[in-house]
């Protein structure tokens, strides 16, 4: 149980997010998604579109983990600074990324042609690569252990796809899930036996009220497969010999 | 426009967000509210149901802003450590308060007793007070500036009704939003010059790509009415005299 845990953090960046006129939904996804290349999401920040903001959730999370996502505020308009913060927060300048200026050319060809607003699009920090973006031109951005991706989730989603299978981790988290019609302070003692008595596992009590009844959905994770197999049974045994019925894949 | 702007923090605590598994609702709806109490949502951040991650997120953001609410962690289970968390961040020892106890008594009379897993939601950080929790007996926690909501998002919005108009806040952040159907890159200067002519508005920009067409909502804000309007119309003016037809509200 001392393989290397690969982490990574996500810094999501918008006003739109800390207004409430927008829901996330890429904390989820890029969650997610990170589970499968074997690497464990740490920690999120949602930070507003302010420089200061940005350059000081990257410094602090960049040297704390693997990996690091950010989402937003990098297209063409003038509330898009996540490239200039990030590079501050780099201490290296921004220049135009001749591939990325190359790639724009490209589309814009038949939509109006490149403008100085669309080329704000091509501009990097100084040593960065580029992610595909399949959907609509402009690109991602990686620099060092960083990702910059774009806000909008199915622009995001394909960027990952870009990403997938590139980045270096570990054995992913495995989890299952049972659920029981059963308030959770009624089984709780049962719960945490059954994570004392499991080493490498961890059980996670996930409550919800539904259909005019109260439910508990319990996801038990671990990177060993033998030993979250053998959690989950022995926590469906204690489940069922205290008299719940056990819904496997939860309810 | 120097009048004081009130701000807050949230802390979502839950493995069940970070691996993915969960969608969070409680930023949006935070955030929203706040927004009509005066406040202004800054930063959030999203960190493990682990002691020390909990408790470096509380210390760092109660000091810097005017309010911090957390949410998740507040049940009956093994994996419920907020509070504990929040005690050793604040220094204080946790201790079972009379009320709590005595609201949890009367909650669990027709349901089976209050056990022991279940007075573990009477525990809270010494010095706090309690947020009335109008669906499952378990009340919320307030200690200073620190507000300990549910996870569950109807139980924190329950608790966020019971704390409207209690806080202290300053003007609203106020917005109007409209939307065009066209590229954010093309109408990119005319958005950053509508901005930098009425000060004290900011103007977000948030493109889209549906029914095969691409779009853009721009959402104007200011906590002046007569500024925001002002902003309002001149973007509009502009966007149709550069050929873009304008509806309000968004589209």
């Amino acid at each position: 149980m001392t393989a290397r845990i690969w982490t990574a953090a996500l810094v999501v960046i918008g006003d739109e997010i800390l207004s409430g006129r927008t829901q996330d939904k890429n904390v989820s996804q890029i969650a997610t998604w990170l589970n499968v290349q074997g690497i464990r999401l740490r920690e999120v920040r949602v930070v507003a579109d302010d420089m200061d903001a940005i350059a000081q959730a990257v410094n602090a999370l960049r040297a704390r983990h693997d990996y690091l996502f950010t989402t937003g505020g990098i297209g063409p308009t003038h509330d898009d600074i996540t490239v200039d913060a990030i590079a501050a927060a780099l201490g290296v300048p921004v220049i135009v990324h001749p591939e990325a200026r190359a790639i724009l050319e490209r589309y814009y060809v038949t939509r109006g042609g490149l403008t100085e607003a669309r080329l704000r699009m091509a501009r990097v920090p100084e040593g960065a690569a580029l992610i595909p973006n399949e959907y609509s031109g402009a690109p991602g951005i990686r620099v060092g252990n960083l990702f910059i991706m774009a806000g909008v989730p199915h622009i995001t989603a394909g960027m990952l796809a870009a990403l997938t299978g590139q980045l270096e981790g570990g054995a992913p988290l495995l989890s299952r899930t049972i659920g029981c019609w059963v308030a959770e302070s009624e089984i709780a003692d049962l719960l945490g036996a059954a994570e004392r008595a499991h080493e490498g596992c961890q059980i996670g009590s996930y409550p919800f009220f539904r259909e005019g009844r109260t439910g508990a959905n319990f996801v038990i994770r671990s990177v060993d497969r033998a030993r979250l197999d053998a959690c989950t049974e022995a926590l469906t045994g204690a489940l069922e010999a205290a008299g719940f019925a056990v819904t496997e894949g939860g309810i």
